[in-house]
């Protein structure tokens, strides 16, 4: 008996659905905002792809916000097979792009052909960082941890010994994708130093 | 000092932020697909708004996919305060609407009158399940859970003795979002009865 083209289509649909779900078990080095236990993937996406939806107006006129939301809700995907990787630690940020290259292909690869390529694209081109919609959707996936820190009073920073001036660094990406929460970022970063949550060096 | 109208516009949308990062601490009676732990809001509602991309195709022709994932990422907030019901619980489910609807006036009450309604809207909308979006959506905010239990070989229907004529009404909620899915939903079930994983009464 042959399987129906159709049915081979939705099989596949299946198998990736099944496969994401382990979005859930990737552990991300930040906590929740009342800082009980550390976040996963799964709902870091979740979240920030809210955070799309009730920052929009800060993003440059024109910004495709529904696009925004599809590259947040896929972005961390490859983490499954990836891992995530702490931002401040630099050599895990270099060995980063080949794995996830990898995690992309098969994970993404799974897929029906037309959609592995749509979802690669999205991925990709949160990554690059080259469109409006990219830079945005980078400058809120930076936003959350700096609140969550913020709202624990030091939280990751302090844990890791994270300085203010790295942080910094990560405004500019903040800036990049949207200069009014960039600066609302600088701000919150500034409290937490004059408040000794956040050491200079 | 006066606070500009715009600052007074972003403090209201960051406490709307702060508050919904609870979400992830609202616990399901469904778990993962390997069983390991029962799922929270946030992480399912990342899940099926990631199955609404890759599902797409199967909604009626029309449908406005971007809403349905907007829908999707919302549909759960209001469980921050009224808390998750189990759609097997009869008493809990005729108490919930009323707690919902108190949660939604608080929870979105903190977004700038504009946002508020428009999460609003669209979480009434879910709920009313009248438009094909709607439909689409609740097909697979139930198809999920069907997924995991097939997967887990029983997993929460075991658990909490639901029968398949009880999941079987559920397969018509599908069925009115997406014939196909609701097909598959249907495939699925009859396999886990003849499998001895879904009870029959």
């Amino acid at each position: 008996m042959t399987i129906a083209p159709q049915e081979d289509r939705l099989h596949a649909q299946i198998e990736f659905a099944l496969e994401i779900d382990k979005l859930k078990r990737v552990i991300r080095r930040n906590t929740l905002m009342d800082g009980s236990r550390r976040e996963n993937d799964a709902e870091h996406s979740w979240y920030i792809g809210m955070l799309a939806m009730v920052m929009g107006e800060y993003a440059p006129p024109g910004t495709d916000l529904d696009r925004v939301t599809a590259m947040l809700l896929v972005h961390d995907i490859v983490e499954i097979d990836a891992g995530d990787t702490f931002i401040y630690d630099s050599a895990a940020v270099a060995a980063q792009p080949e794995l996830e290259r990898k995690a992309a292909e098969r994970i993404f690869g799974l897929l029906p052909a037309d959609q592995a390529g749509r979802l690669r694209e999205l991925w990709e081109e949160f990554e690059e960082r080259r469109t409006p919609e990219a830079r945005f959707a980078k400058a809120l996936d930076r936003l959350a941890p700096i609140l969550a820190n913020h709202r624990t009073e030091g939280g990751t920073w302090s844990l890791y010994k994270v300085t203010a001036e790295q942080v910094r660094k990560n405004v500019k990406i903040i800036e990049d994708g949207s200069p009014a929460l960039g600066r609302y970022a600088a701000e919150l970063i500034e409290l937490s130093v004059s408040r000794g949550h956040l050491a200079v060096s």
